[in-house]
């Protein structure tokens, strides 16, 4: 079936086929990524763009020493594919299998673990400097997107790289499809050297041109006079990265692997930093996914003749987008912003109503936050919605300019918790310890899609930064107490024995155990811990009065997690009973279903309950001992 | 004394001066600095670089409604000066004083909160779209230097800026003196601009020209054909900034008030983003300041005519930098990072002796670990020297690119706990907290300098994270145990009653406290806890054997700290005793001599002593009742 594909075991292989045998295993690694893609669930689009460009790097460089440095690197799965990980992929995303990013332990030819964006440069620029400096002989190359290329970790590393003379190439995977909707000047900029542009066939003569600057294509004499807005592209298409000292090359056809390998390979041997431009179509040779490519981005499992097809299911991200429409109604001083999330954080229908007031700003959470910050320093009330994970890289901006100035922004931490197959870079297990070390911030966990609704209604008016935090995937109701003050803990069911103080998501989990303990005659209490900081102090110091052991339920890990606070809190009360924390432990968690991660990890309502009568019983015997 | 300086009492009063009387305004402006900050130390050279620069913006904006962001925001002391805060000057970064940075609690023309570098574009960017969100009408304008624009974030604003339509000014304060000795290739573009131009006079034709390209001066038939290297920017000096979609102007003469005022009143007219470029001389007027301006960037308290003197002072960032340099003579693979502070972090010595090892990439801490890691993971060893508060920055890079794949970097965490004049937006008292979340990471804390060299020795051959901080200031020499082990903690005098657990510089402070309690008859023991993640459970454990009551401190905030991780800690050993922590709140801490500020949030060898004696006889009454 796969009569190229079958011949690819190491990256070496693909030397031994002819240029038409390469397109025919283009074709073939095509309909391999499809086929398995539509199982496992994966990034279908982008992989499906860089078909052609994976195996001209893997063709130009050698991996077995040379390094390419992947950026995100969910379009690392044509590399997978051909270095020795054929077989195993259809494990792809899937627990104990291949992970759908690269991983130095998973292989040789992966230089550098990855996961969130802008990376890719720094690093590729630390493993060139490192080479240097240890007198070696290898290629480094970073493959980054025009997407990734806006967040300020990849302009810092560009900046650096303009400066140093060490031979570093950098390929910018410009996505023709996706590249106009993008946000920021660059992506513009990179737009306008398309469009005035036609690509640029290869000859000895252009190579030589194109380290100074080409003039081909118009006459000198009008140069200086008409050299603005698109037509200055034609004489300096680069002058973006040239300016900052890197020589920039293209752009380049990338579907076209004869002309890139050749490009490439003449483009190696010149010293120095350089940026080469390559323009490739997301989804290529998908018809569904070439004409939505953004829906094809990341994907479930999926009919390969049918195509995705949209899902019902109401996540807690639309939760959070629908209720800001109805704020958004009634108070036009509330601004959304996002980062290159509009439609992933549930923002696309509140975008419509409200196009001028849902703000993307690009691959760029650092800006974003500080960004909301003048907002409301100016009067408006920005949302800033946002993964857990991604919000890590805007730690000192929540602190420096939100938390001191106790600016009223309102962080959407979304995808808190285990978020699955995306695995250990995606996880949002971090939130609730960092978060928690920002004086004058406030934190909040929904139990479920009404609460969330109430805590986005209830801090509207708050003078002050808050984070309300909510999981993956699909919204849950559950039956409330009648309290439904957001900034106060509420008991949801009462029992004598043993209470669970749980957050989010996992108070479904602990009203379970509740019923399964019953049956072991452990009457257990369980409260939704909804404000996390400042904690509900009153009802702990009741909790402590009334129970001789307290269970904290958080799905974050436990180093300066709620569990800790809680305990800390407890040890200053004087509480001499038992309290036992479950959480995620203080280490980073692999890729997999997230019930068999709970499952692993303790946090599913079984192990919860094995471990809660284990304890009790322990506790009883020695109560009886002593 | 200050025949003009005298009569401004608001930024009005500027509009009735002549333009003769504004530069006599500006050389008594230049005279009060400099006889003030000698007095009260601050920052001087890059205050004497904006004298005209900050007149000329409070001439053309007003900013009773006008916003004027300063980046960073240690050059806005003319800004104070002349918005009512003259008098108050001589109070400058003292303990209830004058905040060395613009505070919106101060005045009301201080726009934003600053001390962190490369916020005020997206900051200045969120208040223009609130501002149009709104429907309102004043001006924005961000003042950064050109070290800051290298920081990511002022690039992803630069960026935002660019694809937005908003009515924003950015001056890009490019001082003359420090410019080509900034890091990277957008530093070397500028430098660039300033040697091929001379200032560009203005003309009404000028202006019209400017939002296109300007062509004046060459000939266009040469113009396509030389248009490269030096040449290109006279064709296309704003070519970086314009390919993002923001309109360039200048350079212009910052020191040339009248011209400025010119200039800037017409560009303000011009709508959309635009961005000036302002030559200035840091120092300017101040001929020991000119001749060695990064001296004179931040100075403690000096004589007038002498000028500023070399402090013999060994810091603890010196302590850091002559390890490094024992290590780097045995280890050809160490490398050090620093983020533009190679003086700032005791890198001097290590640069002259190490030139091609000691890297410095700019503002860019985002960059700096990930470059790091990239090193990390190519086989050399890096060391990144930052301070406290700046790693902040880096909170995913660490996350990410470091611990996950446990890379053998090694953070120099310099700064650590309260940092004195600078205040609330310089003290590093988080890092305990963020630090501890991350997964794989080891923190360790130096109790005087022979510790810290120490370390710096025995986590040489680590092959995973380590984070070691220390103060600022003199270090100092403490007797130790006779066990050098860093990996553990020391007891450096026993005692029956109390034990505290004290980190770094807190050591010092606890073994005085030790010798005050016996005097009170309390018999305290002193441990060193040098390790603080992970934190030595057996000799905790031993600890909380031996004692009833236990202590922490530290330097750190007490959210996720050192001292809530024990306390923790001993809930889950079921130590039912006393713990006590101490350690600052969970606020911000502002400005201030450290002394004071210790004196005021209870770390002082005096507080800390009153306060266990209050809890010893409160604890022996109840034990009595009992």
């Amino acid at each position: 079936m796969y009569r190229y594909l079958s011949k690819i075991n190491k990256p070496e292989d693909l030397l031994n086929l002819s240029f038409e045998e390469i397109d025919l295993l283009s074709d073939e690694i095509r309909r391999f990524l499809i086929k398995n893609i539509s199982k496992t669930g994966g990034h279908l689009a982008s992989n499906l763009g860089v078909v052609e460009l994976t195996l001209a790097l893997h063709t130009i460089f050698d991996t077995n020493k040379d390094k390419i440095v992947f950026d995100v690197g969910h379009q690392s799965y044509v590399h997978k594919i051909i270095t020795g990980r054929r077989d195993r992929f259809s494990t792809l995303r899937q627990f104990n299998g291949l992970s759908g990013f690269p991983k130095r332990n998973e292989s040789i030819h992966d230089s550098f673990d990855t996961g969130h964006s802008s990376t890719s440069i720094s690093a590729a620029l630390g493993m060139a400097i490192a080479r240097d400096i240890s007198k070696q002989n290898y290629q480094v190359a970073a493959l980054i997107g025009d997407g990734a290329l806006t967040g300020g970790m990849a302009l810092e590393g560009l900046n650096h790289l303009g400066s140093s003379k060490t031979d570093l190439m950098v390929i910018l995977n410009d996505n023709e499809m996706s590249i106009c909707k993008n946000v920021g000047g660059i992506s513009n900029y990179l737009c306008n050297i398309r469009i005035t542009r036609t690509y640029r066939k290869l000859s000895k003569q252009m190579i030589g041109l194109m380290s100074s600057v080409p003039v081909i294509g118009i006459k000198a004499t009008n140069a200086a006079v008409k050299i603005k807005d698109g037509l200055k592209h034609i004489v300096m298409p680069g002058a973006f990265f040239e300016e900052m000292g890197i020589k920039y090359f293209g752009p380049f056809d990338g579907h076209d692997y004869r002309s890139l390998v050749k490009a490439l390979s003449e483009i190696k041997k010149i010293s120095g930093p350089k940026i080469v431009h390559v323009i490739t179509k997301k989804g290529k040779g998908y018809s569904f996914a070439e004409q939505n490519p953004s829906s094809y981005h990341g994907v479930g499992s999926f009919e390969v003749n049918k195509g995705v097809e949209t899902s019902s299911t109401l996540s807690y991200s639309n939760v959070a987008g629908n209720a800001l429409i109805d704020l958004f109604e009634k108070d036009n001083k509330c601004v959304a912003v996002t980062a290159a999330m509009t439609n992933g954080t549930g923002l696309d229908d509140l975008k419509e109503k409200f196009p001028q007031r849902v703000i993307d700003v690009g691959i760029a959470e650092g800006h974003a936050v500080t960004f909301a910050a003048g907002m409301a320093s100016a009067g408006v009330k920005p949302y800033f919605a946002v993964y857990s994970t991604f919000l890590q890289r805007a730690y000192d901006q929540i602190v420096h300019d939100v938390a001191l100035q106790k600016l009223p922004v309102t962080l959407l931490v979304d995808r808190a918790g285990l978020v699955g197959e995306d695995g250990e870079t995606h996880h949002g297990i971090l939130d609730l310890g960092f978060l928690n070390t920002i004086p004058n911030m406030m934190i909040l966990a929904p139990k479920d899609k009404e609460e969330l609704e109430s805590m986005i209604r209830q801090t509207h008016t708050c003078d002050f930064p808050v984070a309300i935090r909510y999981p993956r995937g699909k919204a849950i109701s559950i039956e409330s107490s009648a309290n439904d003050d957001v900034f106060k803990w509420e008991s949801l069911k009462k029992g004598d024995d043993v209470v669970i103080l749980a957050v989010g998501k996992m108070v479904e989990t602990a009203l379970h155990a509740a019923k399964e303990l019953l049956q072991h005659n452990i009457s257990c209490e369980v409260v939704n811990a909804r404000i996390i900081k400042p904690f509900d102090k009153n009802f702990l110091t009741s909790v402590s009065q009334n129970h001789s052991m307290i269970y904290t339920l958080e799905d974050n890990t436990i180093s300066g997690g709620f569990g800790s606070n809680i305990s800390k809190a407890l040890m200053d009360m004087n509480y001499t009973k038992t309290v036992k924390n479950i959480s995620l432990p203080d280490s980073f968690i692999e890729h997999g279903n997230v019930d068999l991660l709970y499952e692993k990890y303790g946090l599913s309502c079984e192990r919860i309950v094995e471990r809660i009568i284990k304890d009790y019983n322990q506790d009883k015997i020695l109560e009886e001992i002593s």
